[in-house]
This record gives structure tokens, C-alpha cells and sequence, in this order.
């Protein structure tokens, strides 16, 4: 069975995992307070060209939007999100449990757009309902699409007309920049947003998520924050070495162009054979359209989840492809489309 | 100036006034725990048919709901509710303040159905999402509708079936009993659902919420919550005396079938006059469309509060009758429907 | 029997309840946004020489101090009070259920102190520990006691030097302001704090506590918190139209006057016969120590708590008087001391 | 510079560096519904003596205790610790951000006992106090100490007599079972108490917690908790690998028995050059007391934490040694000691 379930298959890029090998006996201060994740910091401060942000490095998604929202938000406010939205679907209440409501609309190819945005400013008017006060966003989305820069610009523009903070989820910001049909930067999505993160979970770290707090009035306390939370990793260092690693060099960048190239080859070979596809594929997340027959022949020999109904006998499935995927996985998924 | 705003913009009936003066000086025991409101609770289990259900008298709605639910659920259970629910628009996000998430879907007339139960369900699997475990209605609904029997029955096989407890904001459980649309009755309801209340504040009460809880999976403790919630009142008796009044006799019925009947004789008026409503008009609360001009000529003499708009230049309004609107201040409003 | 129980053991002075029927079938603005409430405010402004605070009429105390606190910190921030602050220990854990730790110190006489707050300052110095950002006091404070405008100066001056709120809860601040031994005006306390309220059910009203925001930071979408907290009366005028009447004239002060004038003939026959007091007696809560046996006794005509035990044969208990305490109850309790 | 600041300075032992490595490209299933999470847990549920136990691998301490308590109490309950206790002192109010109040006492050695929960219980009596519902210990504790097998099993008897959960926070389980002072052995924990974990970060593992729930009344729905408090770890195979690698032999106990040995070594010299001890040496916790002059000194060449002042002129500092402490850092660590 080859697995194209997630991106979160498989370990680490084997740079990363000698990396920890080589700094195991080293002596480090412990909760982030180390050499490694300073320089991590560094060199995502450069990446991102904005020099006086301040980078958290968290273990993994969930416990970083719930831990973003819970810093931002008074009591009474909310956070704007498309309905299919990771912190709306996924994420087992986790905004809510920290006291936030999310407020939805059901969005195109999982994007938000200003014109939705005001919908729900529309609706909230008073004391007598919550207060938006923040917009979350995929990078990325959850669908595997992604924003343009000129529908970047205009929700960043948006929020701040309104007051509201822009923070984008960037748990697969790497398949996003890497995209042939993407027009952004990481200094772009850090002069557009308040707050991004920078997934490595889903990018060749065993684990982490390096947050960049872009907007002063979000930094106050954030340790605090991260420690009630429960995700401060005693030893904080293991996020900084694998931070390190991946923005020493370009090795972020080239494990997220290997994940688009092999999702780019399922991609052509599926279109080739007159195959559809639920949302834009442009990532590496591609959500083809099978019959029923097909999914279960497929089935026999590789992993994949189930997406939706499409009619009485086709369905969408989600093919993932990661900095892990074989050439030879993904051949072998070509050759069984064919063998029926 | 005469108001049609809502069912609470006067204090309470003359014999609940004179039921608190005549008992200002007595001594009694605080926070609930006197004869009055031990004599009022009697009284509603009798009216319920339910003389094991356990009665707390609350002072608001937002109160009794967030309660009901927070001593409901664990963490990671959610609430159904129509998008319409009170809990879901005019709470400032009560409920999730409590740390639970509302699972809406548009309802048709501001009532659930066990068709859109199912459907909340069947998104719900496994433990990245929350866990659906109580349904809340109301009746009559945010926008004066009613559930009848059937459909009441219907809800509560389908929250039997699914594990579900079923909860019924009774805020205006008056106008919809003393409909003559209605064919349920308040022992039916306590038959039908797990935990119910039944509003004061909007029939004749200076203010006061009965909850009758039903099922005895819903009871143990229920006080800490009320107190926790800051919902204890310190002179409970206030709540106590106010629905034995309402309760001794037929007052609580009387003083609703009276808000109908002014609701009953402005749509007459204004369905003779051929105007149509935005929702079916059942009980106290009217939708009545107009054009904007007659909305701004209306507006000079009568309170009333938008409600949506319907074409380019209509929109529809609510307008609200109580136990205390004057068969004066309705003929007024008619008359002015004649006058351009 | 006779109670001593509380000082909320009877309804309202009849002043209140007078004026509570005379506007009675006026039709008022819903929430609060009245014009008796605006009048209200306006007066308490005006007694508290603080023209430009923000006054909100809440129902209860514990209601207020949980939204006042939540309102007030982020979801790492503490508050710091008295062991037996009532926050601490009679709200079951309201605070809490909102996020936030009480800090506490045991506090002789139970009042806080610049050196207590300091020590726990001293204690919490990282983002592994809470941050404390607010101190909540009482005065008078849940055993009697007062504080000076010495003692009261020195908190505030503790507080603005360390970045720490001042919150002072007045359920019983007409108590400790008509209190012989006391030396502060509620403008002092305007002066002194960031926020206090001013108690209604403990002095002569039905219910009702007027919150002062006395500092512009803690001003913001306080209406929000009102609501979702469950704290936003449908029919505020009720608030209103209480506090306009305790404050149109000096009646806050002769009721609360009356208080203590009857706890102080308590005080004096107790003294004269010898009994001691576990707290200083100083308001209209007195703790004297009897034996056990003429506990037993009084019992058996007076209603009154027990406090704690001072050694084998001798306990303290509470005696409260109020607004309504008759001469006749407290010379019949006079008298039942020289019974044996 | 050699750092006894504590046991989770380095990272892993080297066997479970070279399983996490050998495992690296395998596919796995995510959020720990993997082959080697069920593996660990068999050998886990085996040495624990619990073959019914639920277990769950989490990343950390806080997210593991405030999951438990969340799961465990309703909205009104509490959780009685030591006022040592690390869900009181060091979690940034974790437990209190989750809803709940911690209840404390001052505890001899950092140990609770059946007494101080009587006091607690008696104490908590009505509605208007918070509902003790769980009692939580750690073995070792904060300082370094042991439970006896006779004072766990009077707590437990006390719990169980009283309806309280008791759960175990064993980040330092291994240091304490390993211990010659010790005569509990793990199948003990799991019979004596309702929930407990077993700590992977501070005994050689990158990082993981095992809880083992053994009372069926908390298992159900755990893993919705872990989702919701963003304690799942997408590649939960991870903590598998680790824990099936400490537990398919003795390796576990290995890494705690040496540092315990490391610490033995420096309680010799310590003892034998007269040194005392601000707690009893038991584990690999040492709290020594020195003058300040020499604590001066030893900062030179080695990292340690400060603990309390003594008296004027000593304090007591906290020395933990760990599974990677070397025998050469303890010998210049004793050397450090004979040169002044």
C-alpha cells in the first residue's frame, strides 16, 4: 500500500534528523531559550524581511491558532473564517473552548474575500452579538489553493480598514510559495498580514511550526501564552535545530517543490486521462473525480481519503503528495489509473 | 410615541406588583431556597405534569441558556441550533464563551428538523471535529413560529435515537402555547424534551425564567452552575412570588393569549389591506413587509425594529404585542396604516 | 424567629418599591438604554466626583466581579485578593470558570496590604507562572472590616507603581461609608480606584449593583461583556429607576446608616456583658463569641450563621443587620442574652 | 560550563535517537493510530499490570494535566493539589484557563495526605463554593520526594471513601520507582490510583508523556480532549517509537537508575562534607543548602537553579542530575566543592 493520506507520513528529510543527531549530547537551556531556535529565529526574520518580528517555534498547528486567537482576542470578540476552515472544521472546538466564536461563510475554493468579510461586519452590529475582530486565513487552503497576491493585498486592505487582525495559517505555507501559479513571497505575506506561521510538519520536520508575529500589538506576553497552552516544549531546541535546518538554506523551499512536482505529475497524468478535478488543483493537495469503481479498485493498493459526493456515482478523493513521495509511488499510481 | 419593540418594554401585571409589595417585609431564606419559589415550583411541575422534574427560577434567558448548556456538555460537545437561534446570533457568543461550539444550519421558518439534525451529525465522525450532543429550539422561535406536536415528536425520537438531549428555550413558551396554531400543550413539552423553560420576562414578569429540568441525567448540581454563571439571585423569592402569581391561577396563559390577540387583530388589519409577512405570522411577534416609504411615515408615531430587506424598496419589520399592549395604542397603528 | 441572617433577607424600602409602581406601565427602552438609568447614572457620577466615569447597573456581585475581571485581563493574568476575598470563596469558582487564577494571601482582618501584594509580585516573575495584573478588594470586607483612607492610599499607590488594576467590590460600601470609623467619601474611592461598584441588594434595594469604570482602559465594549456573561437585564430601567432613588436624595446613605446604628446597639450590650468579638466590629456585620450552649439557645429564636469554632466550649458567629432590622428584633435579641 | 539545571537538558538517549531514525520513511498512520503507539501501549498496559487501561501519548506535562482535568471535571468542580504542585505553581494557570480551581494546601515534604483533603472537603460544603471532585499527586514530587506505598494507599482509600478522582502526574515516575527509598512498583500506581502518566521528557525520551487511564469512568471520548487542547501530534508515532523503545526492556528504569545514581553520588559528598539539605535527598532532585559566597562560586563553572533563602547569609539551590549526567560532571562538580 503507498499512502498519498497526507502530508505527514513519514518522518523528517534526513538533513534534519542528522542534525538532531549530531546536537544530542549539547547541554541547552530549555522552552526556546536556546542558540539553535535564536538563529532559526534569525534566519526566518531574514527570509521574511521583517527584522523586528518576533518568532515563536510550536509544535504543531492546532495549539498555534488557538494560542494566537486566545492572544488576541478579548472575551467578546471573534474570528472570521471560510466554513471549511481548519479552525472550523478540524480542530474539535478548540477556538471555542478558549471562549472565540467563529464566525463562517462559505467560500469559493476555500478563500475569503473582502466582499465576505464585510457580509459578516454587516451582520454584527451591537453588544447583543460577538465582535469580529480577526480574519483567518489558509496558505495554502485546506483545499490546496491559494491566494494571489492582488487577493492578498485587498484582504490585508480590508482588515485594516475595519480593525480587524489578518493571520495566516501557513501549516502549508511551503506547497503555496512553491507553486508554479503563485505570485507571492514570504516578505509579502509578512508586509500583508499581523501574524503567519510557517509550517514544517507538513514540510519535512518531524514537527513545528515557526510563527512570525509581525504587528507590535500582538507580541505582548505570547510565552505566557504558549506555556498555558500547553505547547512549550521542554526541550525547545529540537523545533530551533529543525528550523535552523530547514532556512540555513533553501532546503524549506526544495522539500515543498518536490511535493508540487510530484503532485504535478499525478496532476497531468490524471488530466491526460480526461480526469477532473473537485477544486483547482494547485498544490499538492489534488482532489480528483473517480467513480465509485475506480475508488475502490484504487483502494486495493494505495491510501487516500475520501473528499465527497459528486453524483449518484462519482466522488472526490484527496491525493496528497509530501517531500516524501516517491517517484516510484507516484509512477505506480499512474500505471493503476490504466489497468482496469 | 407607542411601542411595538418588543414584549418587554413595561414592567409587570398589577398582581405581581401587588404580590411583591404585600410580601416586601417578610424574612425570607436567600438565593432560592424559600417557600415562595418552593411553592411556585410545585405549581409548574403540576402545570408540566411532571412531579419529578427539578425547577429553578433564573432571572434572564442568556443566563438559563448558557447555564443549561455548560452543565450539558463536556468540552468537546457542541450545541444544534437553527442559524436563526437566539444562542447562535444574541448572545455575544455566550455559549462559546463557556467554551462550546453552536452547530447551525439554515432552518426554514426558524425551526430544526431531524433531516438537519442528521445532516450535523453526519459531518461529525471522529475526534478532530466536536461532538454534537444537544439540540436547542425554540418555541415559539425567534420569529414567532411554532413547532407543533408532530414536529416536536418527531425531534425528539430523532435525539432519543442519536444520543442527543433535546432543550427548548420556552423564553416565549406563552404566545406559542396560547396560539391558536398551537396543539401542544406545556405537559407535552416536558414529555418531548430533556429540559425546557418557561419565560416570565416577555409575559408579565418584572423578569424570570422557570427551567424545568426533565431528564435526571441533566440535574445533579445544577445549583454550583447557577451560582457559578452569576446567575444565583441573592433574593430569590423575587422570582419565587413572581410565578406563583403567574402559576396560582391562569394569569401566565391570560396575559399571553392577550399579547396574541393583539397580534391576531393588527394582521388581520394588515392582511385585509394586503400586505404580506416575511415569516408566517403565528404568535406576538409580526413581520409584516412595507414599502420604505411607510416604514419612515410609520416610524414617526411607533416603535418597531427592522427586520430584513426583501426588494429594492421593501423591506420587512417586526412588530411586537404583549401583556400589555392597549387594544388603543393597536387601533392607533391601524389607523395609520390608512392614512397617506 | 427573628433573622440576623443577612442583610438581604427582605425585599425593598418602600421608597423603591414606590417608585418601581409608579413607572410601571411606562414603555421604556430595553438593555439599559433608558432614560432612568441615564438619570441614575448621571447621580452616581455626580456623588462619586467623576463626571467622565462609565456607570453600568448590574443584578448581582458575583455576576459583576467575573465580567469586571474578565473584562479586565488576558488569559494569563491573575488576580490577586484577600483569602477571604468573596471572589475567592463564594462564587464557586466564577473567576475561574472564566480563565483567569485568584492569587491569594490570608490577610489579617481581611484586608490586603501593599507588603501582601508585593509578596506575591515577588513570587510570579516568569511565563511559566500566572501574571497578576489586578487586585480586587471589598469594603467593607466580608468579616466587617474597613479600610482606611490610609490604608486605601497605600493599595493605590502599590497598585499604580506595580501595573496592577484596583478593583474595589461595594456590595456593602454604604455600610462601610456611614461607618463611624470610617474616613473615606466615595469620591475617595473614585479617586483611589480603577473600578468599584456600589451595592443596591445588600442596602435597600431589590437588587442591583452600580459598576463605576473610573478608568478609561478598562472602558471598552463593557456592554459586551454585560451580555454574554448573562448579566444584561431585559427591563434595565428596573436597575435604573432603584439606583435613581437611592441617590436622588441621601436614602443610600440613612439606610445603610440604619445598618450600622442597629448593629452598633448590638455591639454595645454584647461589649457591656463581657462578650468578645473574632473581628473587630466595625460595620453591620458582627462576629461575636459565645459558648456553645448559648448558641444552642439563641438559636431557638434568632436566625444567624455560624462562623468558626474559637475552642472547645466557645464559636464565633455572624450577626447582620440591614436597612430593615427592627429595634424590636434587636431588643429582643438583647434581652435573650440575659435569659438564663 | 555543566549544567545540573535539570533533567531535560539534553536530548535522547542515543537507543531511541537510532529507533526514531530507523523508522524514519516508513508510512505511518497519523495522530497515533499507528502500529508502534499500539505497541508501546500493550508494553506499557503489561508493565503497569492494567491490560483494561486506556493509553494515550502525549507531547508534554501541561497539555497532559490540563487535558486530564478538563476531561475529568464538570464546569463547578475542582482539583485539590499541594500548593507546591505544579498545576499550581508552574503551568501559567493551565487549569484555571481550562475553567477550574485549584484548591491548596501547604504540604510537608510537597506531599498532600488524607488530612489536608479532609480539610479541603470540610470546608467546601454548598453551591456556593467550588466542588472538590480530583486530587492530584506527582511521584516524585516537585521537590525531589517519595510516596511511600502505605501513604498512597491511605490516599487512595481517602479518595475513593470521598468520590474523589486521583491522578498522578509522574513526569518524574522512573526517578521515583528507581529510588531506594521507593517500594512502589508501577502495577501499585495503576491499582492505587484513577489516572496516571508515566514521563518520557525527563527520562531520556525527545519528549512524550504516557497516561494511562485505568478507571473506566475517564476514558471515554480522551481523544477528543487531546485534539481539542492541541496535544495531538500529527506524526504520533513518534512518541510510539520512544516509549516502545523504553519499555520493550528495562531501558526506562536504566536511564532513572542512573541519574538517581548520579544523584546518590553527589548527596554522598555533599552529606559527607557537611552539608544539609533543604528537602530529603531521594531522587535526582538534590536541594543543598550553601552560603551564598559559595553558591557564587559554583555558578562559575556550573549551571543550577536557585531555590529559597535560608537565612541571611545561605540558600538552597536545586541540582538535578538526569539520564545523561556524566560521571566526569559530577567528579569536577565534588572537585568544586573542596576548592576554596
Amino acid at each position: 500500500m503507498y499512502s498519498f493520506n497526507n502530508d505527514y507520513s513519514e518522518g523528517a528529510h534526513p538533513r534534519i534528523l542528522q542534525a538532531l543527531a549530531e546536537t544530542n549530547l549539547e547541554q541547552n537551556n530549555g522552552y526556546s531559550q536556546d542558540r539553535h531556535t535564536a538563529r532559526a529565529a534569525e534566519l526566518i526574520r531574514a527570509e521574511a524581511g521583517c527584522p523586528g518580528a518576533d518568532v515563536h517555534i510550536l509544535v504543531g498547528g492546532t495549539q498555534t491558532n488557538s494560542a494566537v486567537i486566545a492572544a488576541a482576542l478579548r472575551p467578546h470578540q471573534a474570528v472570521i473564517a471560510a466554513s471549511t476552515g481548519h479552525i472550523n472544521v478540524h480542530e474539535t472546538g478548540a477556538v471555542e473552548a478558549s471562549g472565540h466564536k467563529v464566525l463562517t461563510r462559505p467560500a469559493g475554493d476555500g478563500k475569503l474575500t473582502p466582499a465576505l468579510i464585510r457580509e459578516v461586519l454587516a451582520a454584527h452590529t451591537d453588544e447583543h452579538m460577538v465582535q469580529p475582530k480577526m480574519v483567518y486565513i489558509s496558505d495554502s487552503t485546506e483545499i490546496g489553493t491559494l491566494y494571489t497576491k492582488a487577493e492578498l493585498e485587498a484582504l490585508s486592505l480590508c482588515c485594516r480598514q475595519n480593525g480587524l487582525w489578518l493571520f495566516l495559517d501557513g501549516a502549508r505555507l511551503g506547497a503555496a510559495l512553491t507553486s508554479p501559479a503563485n505570485d507571492l513571497t514570504m516578505a509579502d505575506i509578512a508586509a500583508l498580514t499581523d501574524v503567519f506561521y510557517i509550517g514544517g510538519t507538513k514540510n519535512g520536520a518531524l514537527f513545528g511550526e515557526a510563527l512570525v508575529i509581525v504587528n507590535d500589538a500582538l507580541k505582548a506576553d505570547f510565552r505566557y501564552l504558549i506555556k498555558q497552552r500547553g505547547a512549550m516544549l521542554a526541550k525547545g531546541w529540537l523545533l530551533g535545530i529543525q528550523f535552523e535546518e530547514l532556512f540555513r538554506g533553501r532546503l524549506f523551499y526544495e522539500l515543498a517543490a518536490h511535493a508540487n512536482a510530484m503532485a504535478a505529475r499525478l496532476r497531468g497524468a490524471l488530466s491526460e486521462r480526461g480526469y477532473e478535478f473537485a477544486y483547482p488543483p494547485q498544490t499538492n493537495q489534488l482532489f480528483p473525480i473517480f467513480t465509485d469503481e475506480m475508488i475502490e479498485r484504487l483502494g486495493r493498493d494505495f491510501l487516500f481519503m475520501p473528499d465527497k459526493r459528486i453524483d449518484e456515482n462519482h466522488q472526490s478523493v484527496r491525493l496528497v503528495t509530501s517531500w516524501a513521495t516517491t517517484e516510484a509511488g507516484v509512477e505506480e499510481f499512474i500505471r493503476a489509473l490504466d489497468m482496469d
